[in-house]
């Protein structure tokens, strides 16, 4: 089934059936191949057409000034970006010396499909060369999950018609030309020819290895290949390696008679450090390259499924009703698993590394919206994120002193660890990131009961984020403690007063790291904590001001926001995203908001609001929210459902499942939306599974809107697998193994055995007004 | 007289006896000289050695790209840059082919002299060469006020022990090289070689021209000298003159016998235009040098003195008790006098044309401090200056619509009218601006009665600026008319809600357009201004949101500001200025204050607060005010005056008056200070005075501090002087001529005729507790 979009509906994967060469840029993001430490964008084999050619390793950027046109005290001077390294993907194929270029000859069939579930990147073509040579053309392409320096293609081309003279060139190209940059805030900076030349050498088996050094950030990078290459017996090779500064070269020349194959398996290795020497990078990508080669494309094909099989089995989703939906959501899952499988210890960026949007840097959603579903996904993955976050300290210290704070003061984005943000009003100011560092930790330790992990790396992290909420805020003389001149999540409005999500947030953090240091006596007194210090963490916790509105019966997002003006939605027209068409002076003073924000405190802070509370401040804040933010639709997914606006969950989870898909924002071409694509599994989860962590421990309130018929997912809760399947009317939860764990079903206390499924029915929803948006921002209906 | 500084204390002048070369940069602002049109730093006439070489035009700028970090919707993307024009104040000199530089050789004697009375700086010298030749050496540098073109030095030297071979080389030097740039927020951005030759030539009476034009801005301009010489006639001279691209050089060579003088009569004239061709502005200049050379040097000097006794005669200050306070007060008029007496229809920038300080852009202190001065001195530069202001309102409506606003958006710094501010927060938001023109609008009307003002310019700067009120306020549920997220005169707070200064003023601007468009009923319908348009003004007006915090009894600053945390001044040590040493983040969310913003309110907007609540405020205030702006003291020194802290004021009034013959923001290398040392004249007649101009009329509240037995000041209003004068005991009021005029003398009405002298006795002085400055920060005592 296809639908009038780029892609046809399956469940299990992603497929295109011809190629666009308007929309390539957003398909070499939706295709992206990653396993979160190396990533491949899926320009074509050949290389041309492309929309920006893109291979991306984990940690690796260049620097560059930042400007200010007025200079200010603790202004970053240099920022970050990541930079395309030398792009090992290259295939050039020619037949009868014409080179294989889609813009010439004739397309007879171009298909690309992402398979969920083999994590791998098919593609077929059929191709009639300008002088008239049919040829079939068909590539895999992987990188893997379980050898995490490997990227691997097979290549195979095939005469249809007639006899071919076919050179296949296979190549390691270094400073790639790229597209010019853009105006729009949110691309990234475009570096020149990023790479210096260190070394270069023909090795191994049909090989070549590449090495290079970033001018300004000192980090050697080196790229390596191997092929194997099989054709039939009666087939006469010609094969040559060459290397040079930028380009090392595997060239296969023979002639193939129609139905004869010739196949090229390219095994890829990458290594990268900011320490070692150009033969210890050398040997330690000929060390991937002979472990690729010793398993073989096959086993790493089969590495590649078990490694997936495995996950599909903790965090599969089904979805009945609407399988574009499940198909999304599984994309959704797919991609998010690849930002972050083998990310280990370094950041997940916004856009993992499928595009070098936002400079390739890490924010705040990472801990709010990736963390909470690998959390019960891949948990393992979330403990190496914030051992990121852990390895940052020293740095965050450095930060809080320059700041005038105690304890630490992440930066609001980032690769390395440095504050990268040009624009402190919404960068520095901030500071909710480090509450979500900290909910990170507690939710983690929560959900997998890591004790070693929350006395080696959660307790330094609770503490160090509390010290800086306490000199951060202060006691006013009324005795309530405030934060004043932060900025929260909403982006559309900057320095304001004790903002609820950020004082909620913060006073969590203030409490857990007092609990904390509580349990692990011993390890926080080496870190200085004293009762008395515990002491004022939890004073301040108690105090924390947290405004509201009596007149309106709302909590104004921040201190004073519901007296600011209105913004004219009506004379607004198609003028969105906002920042693009007004100044940020109007834009923040008024009652706009980008993204969820007060919504958001209502989802992870649902504990501090009644159910009125919830459902006449998602009905306020929904009026006046743009979802100029790809952050915004899931929250409002989550918190629509629980206030009984299933329906138009609904459509806010498909808003935030297709934001790549459908490239809602116009910007997939730059990267995927990581947050927003974890935050689409977050509305299944948290909105029609009504999942919550706070205090009283797990609890579910499922409910399905009118559209969907049953869903059903799977989480890791303490290594054993939890399953819990909705119905209209009922909803049966099942655990695999282990020891019993008790859940709340819609409040009611449930203990859950192994293999023992509860079944529960579902009451009826709360009956509030359906809420409206800004004119011209409702979500696009679902049904 | 003399002190430890580097001036004696004389009552009108400012004389230097030696010369320090680390502080060269400083004496070079001080000494400047300027009539508003043109500007000449007091380089020494050889050149070298120099702090920072300035020839200054008002209006010649240069653009540069303005770049940002992360870009907004408007921000400016090009800023305005002053730049050193070509230098035509350079004489060198040759002794027995030994130039004459005072870093070799021996210096028997250097003094200057700034002659408040002549409108001159004079300069003697006595040096002797390496090779043992002694020559003295004095020059007389002029810029013209009563031929605005023009400025002109006379240059004598003659040997003295002994015959000397003596050349002379008095040149126009384009592009001349300047030190580095700082990395001072407020110092200038610098730009190579700015000036693309276009033209140069030897012409008329030993002259020559040279014409330039600047790459980016399009202005052209032109330099032109011609020289007067004079020797005993047994004096054999030889004399050329040559030009080049960016030199013209007319060289006199004789030799002298001891007490022979040479004399050099030099005539400069600068013609700049964007529109003009090269052979207009040759013309020009030549037009001005003939004007010039048949006025004569002796001509010129007469001119120059007779319009500084007419200038004194309405301004002339007297302060018994301390001399160097009525020097330093004489020292601010006359630079007040010299940024302002011929700008016409240009800019006063705020270092005037003494140097390059803040990219020599215009900001909001030249209505605020700079007009109230002028307006009771030099009515006609009020005129000219708020023209200026008229002139760029069409830039002022294209920026009022790009930031969504109605009526008109004036830019925070800017030269030729553009926004040239990088920084928004501190630029965009601080829309207070606009009321300030208005304010400066209604005081001229009001101070000269100039009908034809009012109506031709007055009234649509007054429409304009009330119908961005109106659109950038609001009402709210209440009613109450509010004006949220903007930036008052504390540049240590940003973007807060009802700024109270901001609100007053624009309270006072609605108000005030509503009632000019009242009594120019046609002309403010030709502007579309209806009735209702009116009725909406005064709404807002009488609606105005006024915070006040009851339990403290003050006015917060903004709302809410009094709940801020208080910044920690102990811990602060000696780093000021704040900004300097602490993140904006940090200073905006905290009670600290760089100047005085609540107290300047209480200043222009008096009438809005009682005595008891004005006395609480200004102790509030003190507490938390660290003086970081130079715009700060003077204004202290009113309001403290006000609340009877007498010897307070003086301290402050001293401050505002010493800023730049002090150094005391070490920074007056860059330029002077002029709206502080407008301020300190403002402190003397509206804080020992008393003056104010609120809806009553002019009122006077004299009160002297113990420092001081005796103040007499003048002023003219409609166009007739009044004379001021203040003992302990007593003020009397004398009207020279005119029609009878009432005033107020501490509340007292009293009716002023003509050479009628009216006394009154001075009422006790309210007694307050003195107040207290942060830690260090307290004013240097007067006494």
């Amino acid at each position: 089934m296809t639908t009038g979009r780029a892609f046809t509906v399956e469940p299990w994967c992603l497929r295109e059936l011809s190629l666009d060469l308007d929309t390539i840029a957003q398909s070499e993001s939706v295709f992206a191949l990653s396993n979160g430490h190396i990533g491949l964008r899926a320009n074509l084999d050949e290389g041309e057409p492309h929309g920006l050619p893109g291979t991306y390793l984990n940690g690796v950027f260049e620097l560059r000034p930042l400007p200010h046109a007025e200079a200010g005290y603790g202004y970053p001077e240099s920022g970050q970006t990541v930079i395309n390294v030398t792009n090992g993907k290259l295939i050039r194929l020619l037949v009868d010396d014409e080179p294989f270029d889609l813009r010439y000859g004739q397309l007879h069939e171009h298909e690309r499909n992402l398979d969920f579930k083999d994590g791998v990147l098919r593609r077929n073509v059929t191709w009639t060369s300008p002088a008239g040579r049919t040829v079939k053309i068909s590539s895999t392409r992987m990188v893997s999950f379980t050898q995490r320096a490997v990227a691997a293609i097979c290549y195979e081309v095939e005469p249809v018609d007639g006899a071919a003279r076919v050179v296949l060139q296979s190549e390691l190209v270094t400073n790639e030309q790229l597209p010019d940059g853009s105006a729009d805030p949110r691309a990234a900076a475009v570096l020149e020819a990023p790479l210096r030349p260190e070394h270069n050498g023909v090795s191994g088996e049909r090989g070549a290895v590449l090495i290079h050094q970033t001018a300004r950030s000192g980090l050697r990078v080196a790229a390596g290949m191997e092929h194997r290459i099989t054709a039939p017996d009666d087939v006469n090779l010609h094969m040559t390696t060459e290397s040079f500064d930028d380009l090392a070269r595997t060239t296969v020349t023979t002639v193939l008679q129609p139905g004869q194959k010739l196949r090229l398996v390219k095994f890829l290795a990458y290594g990268w450090s900011a320490h070692r020497s150009v033969p210890a990078l050398r040997d330690q990508v000929a060390a991937a390259l002979a472990a690729a080669r010793f398993t073989g494309w096959d086993g790493l094909l089969a590495e590649q499924r078990a490694y997936l099989d495995e996950f599909w089995r903790g965090a599969a989703v089904e979805i009945d009703g609407d399988t574009e939906i499940e198909q999304a959501i599984r994309f959704a899952l797919f991609h998010v698993l690849q930002a972050s499988a083998r990310a280990e210890e370094r950041a997940i960026p916004a856009k993992g590394l499928t595009g070098p949007g936002y400079d390739g840097h890490a924010f705040w959603d990472t801990e709010i919206f990736v963390l909470p579903l690998l959390t019960y996904s891949v948990p393992e993955a979330v403990a190496q994120a914030l051992r990121w976050r852990y390895n940052l300290l020293p740095m965050a210290r450095d930060r809080a002193q320059q700041l005038g704070l105690a304890g630490a003061v992440f930066p609001w984005r980032t690769i390395r660890g440095e504050e990268c943000s040009g624009y402190w009003p919404a960068g520095t100011a901030a500071f909710h990131l480090g509450a979500g560092i900290a909910h990170a930790v507690v939710r983690y330790v929560k959900a997998t009961d890591d004790r070693d992990f929350e006395r080696e790396i959660g307790l330094e992290l609770l503490v160090e984020t509390a010290r800086m909420w306490r000199s951060l805020g202060h006691h006013d003389t009324h005795g309530q403690f405030r934060i004043d001149g932060v900025t929260g999540p909403d982006e559309y409005s900057a320095i304001a007063d004790n903002n609820v999500y950020t004082n909620l947030m913060a006073r969590r953090n203030l409490f857990a790291a007092a609990d904390c240091a509580e349990r692990y006596p011993h390890e926080a007194g080496e870190l200085g904590v004293t009762v008395e210090e515990m002491a004022t963490w939890r004073d301040a916790a108690k105090a924390m001001t947290i405004p509201y509105d009596e007149t309106l019966g709302v909590h104004p997002q921040s201190e004073g926001f519901t007296s600011h003006e209105q913004w004219d939605f009506e004379a607004t027209g198609n003028r969105y995203p906002l920042m693009l068409h007004f100044p940020y002076f109007d834009i923040y003073r008024k009652q706009a908001v980008k993204q969820a924000d007060l919504v958001l405190a209502m989802q992870t802070c649902g504990d501090a609001f009644t159910p009125e509370q919830k459902a006449r401040n998602f009905a306020y804040y929904e009026a006046i929210t743009t979802r100029d933010s790809s952050l915004s639709a899931s929250t409002q997914a989550i918190v629509a459902a629980e206030c009984g606006h299933l329906d138009l969950a609904l459509d806010y989870l498909a808003e935030a499942a297709l934001t790549d898909l459908d490239d809602l924002h116009s910007n997939t071409k730059d990267g995927l939306h990581m947050a927003s694509l974890a935050g689409a599994c977050l509305a299944l989860v948290a909105g029609f599974g009504g999942l919550r962590d706070h205090e009283e421990g797990l609890s579910f309130a499922p409910r399905l809107p009118r559209g969907l018929s049953r869903i059903a997912f799977r989480m890791q809760v303490r290594g054993h697998h939890l399953r819990v399947e909705v119905t209209g009317e009922h909803a049966t939860y099942t655990l695999d193994s282990g020891p019993r764990i008790p859940v709340l079903h819609h409040g009611e206390k449930l203990v859950l055995s192994a293999g023992e499924p509860v079944t529960r029915s579902i009451p009826a929803a709360p009956d509030n007004p359906v809420p409206t948006q800004p004119p011209g921002r409702a979500p696009r209906r679902r049904q």
